[in-house]
């Protein structure tokens, strides 16, 4: 498979059914710019519904960064986020700041969205930004060397871009959410461990990332009507009380179980061989 | 106090306020037949509203498996639950389905919904069915040589019976509940203990099962008012936000409250011996 | 800063931007009166709106104990809480009842609703409603000799104060939740800690503290903006589905990012200094 | 169609795909027994799910009451509904009616529930449980002569079995709801439709329920997988917001619209002629 | 019975168990102010738990107005309200703008959480504020002459102090809703009757007092834990979805149900006399 | 203002801040296209923005039908909306009806979304996603003509683009609207003036427009900042419990109510002259 063409991700196919999207501006330690959220939007949309992928792996690349976070200087001069000294009536530059956030979080979404499973591998300095993407995948690995931050306090600022709204529900210790929240301390791989926000910590980079294809490949040979189901599932019962969840889950597998992928799961299990799913 | 006669489930009463519902199919390593999940709905209510008992074990026959989870084979043979080569019309096998499913999930409710603390013991294989049955009880403990997988995705299908539901519930990190999820890798006891799952390890199960029974002896002799409404009220905080919940546990208190076990509980507190309280 | 006056908190003013309230009854091992909780929501209140306050730090007079819960003798005598033994109509005496908790559950609110984080330090014995306070507040820290209670199963009754409502929504295992909560058991520091309740542990009450004033003068550093909304959207965020609180995130962060503290921040992190910002 | 055969209720099956419900105990003008609830849910549990069925009627026997509501008398010597003047502990009381609210509101939701459009056809006295009835229906039409009443507040209770919780969702003027459940007074047809509680008035029972038969041949003619799913969508989007609302259907339709009934409606749609739809 | 003493309203008793709350500042057109809104907390949190009063009537002194809303002027001089041209960092702005829009929403909530049914009369003029009051009462009646407008916008607001938020869940229809609120422009008795917010018309003030007396002796005359529970279980029933509204009734009732008033009520039934009922 | 320049609509503005979006498909009975509602997505997303937009009429060219509906002919041979007869794995198809309702509801969604308030002119045949729009827009006007289906059942479905799910938020008459859904029979411009669905009816649709003209300027002239804020503040309140919504519109306001237009307004009502407000 070819891979996608962006400016800002690198998007590779390197094993069946595995995509490794890789942010890429390692120049500016993979700052972000307008143009990158909404091409990361654009990118995982086309692997949301591109029946080659079944597992998603996101890196970024150079070595000292995962990302820095926002390019704030750019995002400034692009007058976009901060909406900072400018002049003007404040209910409209309210109206222009709900835009700007409500878009970067539509970008955000999409990974969270994205059908697939999106397994994040982090290393170096994760901050801000970096965060707010983590948040949005479904298993966090990294590497000895990370530096993870909550950093918007640190620039006056109550983070808006999703870190506050998914960290309390993918780490149950509310406390530690709170403390790094508030504090916008760094916290190292072992601590991110530790409280669960993390699924496991290797030494390198490349050790981190070599987990994520063995994890990837893992789950790229399971039905993906299962896997898919799964994510969604479970991203609904996070947001639903149990009534409404198991409600919401048998009407989806009203449809999901006619699947064909039940009989061949089973035959192969008995047969002791691997099955070969259809796309989706 | 007679044991309960049921044909899958043996209920005794070894000790005053305590029930041990023990799933007995042993020979098929205790695999679900849909004789099995109605009758362990009946076991829950008629313990639920049974005074003399005031909490229950549930505990599993035979050396190899708490349970490997539905009996596939057999409930094919009875068409009830994969629907998965029958010709007919989508949407009216939907509705079969659908049929299913809300019927297995009430059967599980019965244990979540049983007014008395569940400590559900596991130990060997435990698969699939064991884990929707594990995830409705208040406390679950295990032995050194139990084998969990939430299986579902490895026969093609997102579980649809109360894990995906009620897992992200119960341990708050959300990245190890994706992992074992969509992967439906074996996990162990340690691993379980150490992301919550299981409240205790114990070499073997009889070491666990004692375990259980010095749990349950404890609770027994607390006021039946009291553990009852704590129980319930801690399931409806996990569903409702704050406000909500702190309403509802005025409204819930305002008659319990009202018990004579109160005084009883203070008095015997001053006067150091143990309580006896009324059944409920 | 002249200290508030108050009966039963002693309110000072150490560092600046940092407030201590102490609970302030050692004689009774500062067991809470009627007159305690209506103060103590008095004290929140103020600190909530005070410019010169930017963190608060909760601590209990004494050795021996944070608090041994309600003063259920005085509590009777005043005829509050129990309502236990009086005649009177059932519904009649719900109202009363209702209207007590009602009353008590808003004056915890309180620490909660408090738009500053309060870290809590714990020592001794902590029952009943030491936990009830424990849980409104943002990060706990505690000695080595601490010794936690949810004790009201004890004395006949399901917590109603919100130790049931806040507790699983601060720690993530829910199976250690229900047993502490439903057994009335005592447990240390050690499992405070390990299960995320705690967020330190230091060998004594002092070092404790001293801890905790570490932590306060980290925070009353970074912008109160910044700080105050992250605390305000933490809290939302447990509260609320994710579509719903990045919403509210968004329109939150419509005024508060028109603040100037975002460019002092930038500014100072340009010029390697410590930003000083208005009160707030 | 055989008649099912009941005790206190007559299901006949007058035209092809159509079920008429009557409430037979006319000698005491359709008061309720426990019988008679338990009953009405085996009733409407098996219409939901019979395939010779698509739409429900449901109407009372007798020339004076739909039904005069629950039969306090009788209730009271089973000993069930209001606990009047037992001795007993508050709390345990509190358990017992719990358990019978539980029980009868489940039985009036097995007509909410039914998959099939339910409509109701009231005449002459409706009181109490009667209203109870009449809000689980989907529609509602009544003759001149009929006199509602939410009578509980008369017999010193607030409603508990419904009215309170539905009537506010089915009739948009909460002033008027308000009105009728504080008061208990009486009001009749006029009222009733045009606040809108009735969908039509007919002059007398027999013409109403001739309306009501029109009303069923035209529901039973479409196709029941758009009809069901279109009961189960409104009954879901009156309980959930927009956003869950919305991807619920999409959820529910992802199996539905796989129904031949769309190619069997377009084609007739075409051909000019009725379409014939499988059962379900 | 002595009338309560305010400033800004009369209270009085005319009548057993019925409270009559007039607004009292008729030479500014009972414009209100900060002491205002404080003291009409006050006083319904007084009747709420006053144990002589069962209804409580709302009216407003003088001809012209019911009230013509906030006295913008005196508010300003106040600082309060609007918060118009002050200097000063936005974020900090918002943040007393948030503490007065809660600080007068609590006010107006004391109406709406007054345990006793609150009927309203309306009269004359009654913009902005007057609507905020009138739909927190239970049922609003009103005089020929009312002229009612969801005013702020014309004052370049969105209402913030509920109008927006009940009037959507007193009156069914949306559009009318939109349209009175985004226009602000003012409707009549008769309009205001036919959408139901209204419940009646009486052609003039008196006429429409002495109908609300009537109401108010009628529903004074019930059990008043059956009314009030009726009231607090229709407003919960307003705001939570049916499975959840059905569970609190029967946890309410759980105690409500075990009162005398039920028995007295009965016998009195069957006695054909008034029963007479404790007060509460 | 130059128009905008689409396909399938014509997009004028014919008065200061009024834009009128004209469906622009008469030849075809205005039945949407996919390319149709694409553009109705992005049409209103550039409105929603437009500074010189604060009104927006949504009409339909042509004189028989604002719109017949969905080309359902041309949708099949996109091979988009039904996924009729196609072979496949149902599951698989599952998905892409999910992909596909998704992405009209998103479509329709932008409507509701919009920040301007919307008029929606409504005359001649309007079926199924003639409604679907219509439940979309703020208010509905109609001439005499109209004659409105929730057509869906018709062609063998639950309506799935908004219909059931914003029908019972808009019209408080449930029993009416599970009528119209369920039987998918016509209604007139009467029927839908009296239970809420339109506004006014007037003669003729140029009588409507001309209505809708007169509403649009009314509103034009009002503070925008008011306007969209009251907008956004309702339609959150239909979704939300009472507490959520005023604490949500306390949060909004802290912003908005920092707008000139307040001092504006304020100014121009002492004045009696009509203010002038800033673009947003």
């Amino acid at each position: 498979m070819a891979p996608y063409r962006y400016n800002f991700f690198l998007v590779t196919f390197p094993k069946p059914f595995i995509a490794v999207v890789e942010i890429n501006r390692p120049a500016r330690l993979n700052a972000f710019l307008r143009a990158m959220w909404l091409e990361l939007k654009e990118v995982f949309e086309s692997l949301s519904y591109d029946p080659d992928v079944r597992v998603v792996i996101l890196i970024a690349a150079g070595e000292r960064a995962f990302s820095v976070g926002l390019d704030v200087q750019a995002a400034e001069s692009e007058g976009g986020i901060l909406h900072k000294e400018v002049d003007g009536d404040v209910a409209r530059k309210a109206v222009g700041i709900r835009k700007t956030v409500r878009e970067i979080q539509g970008c955000l979404n999409a990974i969270e969205n994205c059908q697939k499973p999106v397994i994040c591998v982090l290393h170096g300095i994760s901050y801000g930004f970096a965060v707010d993407i983590a948040v949005c995948c479904d298993i966090r690995l990294c590497s000895a060397d990370v530096k993870f931050s909550v950093k918007e306090v640190d620039i006056g600022l109550a983070a808006d871009l999703g870190s506050l709204n998914r960290l309390p529900k993918i780490v149950g210790d509310f406390g530690w959410v709170k403390d790094v929240c508030m504090t916008a301390r760094t916290f190292g791989a072992e601590e991110a461990l530790q409280v669960g926000f993390a699924r496991s910590v290797k030494e390198t980079k490349s050790e981190a990332i070599s987990e994520s294809y063995r994890m990837a490949r893992y789950i790229s040979c399971k039905s993906p009507v299962a896997v898919q189901g799964t994510k969604a599932l479970l991203n609904y019962s996070r947001d639903h009380h149990l009534a409404d969840s198991l409600e919401y889950t048998g009407v989806w597998n009203s449809a999901a179980v006619q699947t064909s992928d039940v009989s061949k799961a089973l035959l192969s299990g008995i047969q002791k061989r691997t099955p070969t799913f259809e796309k989706l």
